[in-house]
């Protein structure tokens, strides 16, 4: 097989793609850093246990796995960076008040996550931790949708649900892993058949309540549907009501509610959300919150966040021109290479034709060029 | 062990060092832009044999490998991204004139580089394709020279070299790869007894030349020094002449020579650098020719280029001021959240006081607040 293949799932970001992604993470950055979030960089290789305790078995098969030639010991590499900023934030910053951190950089799976996903997701987050109240996960929210528009991501729509209504309905009910995952898995899929078969040896008010769920999706009105056709438990009452102030505080999307949609990572504890866009057709933004992950590092902290990946929302995000060059003859000449260097301070690209290279296509979209008129180099247009 | 324990020589990076390290990425790459490189991605994961063709034993003590779940196949995490790059242009690209690329992403080691090198090192590099003359030579130096004066380091010391001058030394000489990996290593030591042992089944001539290059060090009378000292063969001669026109073509640092010096990788087939700086006892950066890299993609072409850590640069860049941010309170008043989004969109981070969280010290450096003044939303000084 030829040298230059890549393996499956796995690509090259070529210069035209490149220039788009990092336009789009610095724009996403200072977005995060203009609400206060500050950027932390965790490592790729971390001992398995750290990265995996507490996350479920989902992150367990995404993650690649190797032998630490220093100590013996099992490494991961990172197929999500929301575990090990919480680790930061429990014990490195190890602040008491609230904590603002934001991330970026690559996770990597050991199997694609849908038929045409990449393997290598540019994992882009940002995640506030130390603050219960509803106040954070609107901050997460509304963080997110700025983020989104910043980058010209238009016509958005808020996907919400809660994790806590599943968990309140399944508890009391002695359910093995496998069990529950196939649950959460019918419930996902809105698979009412498949549901009623899981849950056949449930109590009546588990069976019938998941029933329900399967339905409740929609707008706004799902909500007074779910009052009245769930179970009155605490905590269904509370996510009803999170969810209610959460959608009359957000502004400038569509939102809509699935109350049965329990994808994605499985650490969060409270509201979950995903944001949507036409043309994509997997969520674009994951987000919720997620009390317990800082559990293990010895501080459980309330915590919200969310996270995208560059290189799904690079596909959807509209393309900006390329900003156009000026080519200039290569020289010894002290004032051209005096003006070379001038041009490139003011922001400019010079490209430099090489000797020879003369009759070659610009790679760069070069629109004006520097020549030597009347004595002096200057910038004519092309 | 605690779960929040990292392995050896791997780090986080915290919050006020990884602003500090994405302020110089953004500084590297719009050097390289304004000089016409175009950035890509290689992926952190190739096969084996794409990542190692060719390219030393080193590289391959250095690299990682797992197995491929989707296809059985060895893979490799990249240690350099070089190879990436010269595969991308002579595969992907297959541009018959001048290719520039760059790119910026992380690499990992199994084993640290020196005593305390982290084992994710942070890759920034540039690199120049289709040109064989020495004009692409001074271009990958003087760019990344400007790299650096951008990112405010200074006092640079240029170090060079030119890997045809020992090649030259050796040709003719039958010589198992390990005992020329100890005269290497007893050349960048200048362990002038060790190459004496190592050397003595050689010609006369090889074994003569190896000895006088390492005296063969200092300011650019070195040339002439080697000019008399050295065996009168082509390849040394057009070495010592590149080292000199590029020397001559140099502006604003200082140059010195090291025609023993072997250290980095070993792709380089002509003209190489390191550039120093008080401070670093490493070269910050390495660089220079490798016309061979390409080859195993299919395409041999001239190549030259160079590389840095940002990981070290950030440890020798002068510190810059943190921005300060202004603090607002928490509200659901329409005007203080317009207030506080035109802010944010004119650059400003503005940090909201969430409820309860009134006396925590900022973590953010808050010199301004946003406050009712006379029943408008204003900043004033804190």
């Amino acid at each position: 097989m030829s040298a230059w293949v890549l393996p499956d799932h796995i690509a090259d970001v070529l210069p035209s793609e490149a220039r788009h992604i990092e336009e789009l993470r610095r724009e996403l950055l200072d977005t995060a850093r203009s609400y206060g979030y500050e950027l932390v960089m965790p490592p790729l290789l971390e001992h398995l246990e750290s990265l995996l305790t507490g996350t479920g078995e989902a992150l367990d098969l995404q993650t690649f796995k190797l032998v630490d030639q220093l100590s013996g010991r099992m490494l991961g590499l990172r197929a999500d960076s929301t575990p090990q900023v919480a680790r930061i934030d429990a014990h490195l910053l190890n602040r008491s008040g609230v904590a603002r951190l934001c991330y970026c950089g690559p996770v990597l799976h050991t199997r694609p996550g849908r038929p045409h996903a990449t393997r290598e997701p540019l994992q882009f987050g940002a995640e506030i931790y130390g603050h219960a109240g509803l106040e954070a996960d609107l901050e997460a929210l509304t963080l997110a949708l700025d983020c989104l528009r910043e980058t010209q991501v238009s016509a958005l729509t808020v996907d919400m649900a809660d994790a806590r209504i599943v968990a309140a309905l399944l508890e009391g009910n002695a359910i093995a892993p496998q069990r529950l995952a196939e649950i959460h898995a019918a419930l996902a899929a809105k698979d009412a058949s498949t549901l009623a078969a899981l849950t056949r040896s449930l109590s009546a008010q588990s069976r019938d309540g998941l029933a329900r769920l399967v339905s409740l999706y929609g707008d706004v009105r799902v909500l007074d549907e779910a009052t009245r056709a769930l179970p009155d438990l605490p905590a269904i009452g509370e996510a009803l009501a999170s969810l209610r102030w959460l959608a009359s505080h957000l502004e400038g999307a569509a939102i809509s509610f699935d109350l049965a949609d329990l994808r994605g990572y499985a650490y969060y504890t409270g509201v979950r959300f995903g944001i949507y866009t036409p043309g994509a057709t997997e969520a674009l933004v994951r987000g919720g919150r997620y009390d317990e992950v800082g559990a293990v590092f010895g501080r459980k902290r309330p915590a919200a966040g969310f996270s995208l990946d560059l290189k799904e929302l690079v596909g959807v995000a509209s393309r900006r021109a390329l900003k156009a060059a000026i080519r200039a003859p290569w020289g010894e000449d002290a004032a051209l290479r005096g003006a070379i260097a001038r041009l490139r301070t003011q922001g400019e690209t010079v490209v430099c034709v090489l000797p020879g290279h003369e009759s070659e296509a610009d790679e760069f979209l070069c629109d004006r060029e520097l020549a030597l008129l009347g004595g002096t180099w200057a910038v004519r247009a092309l």
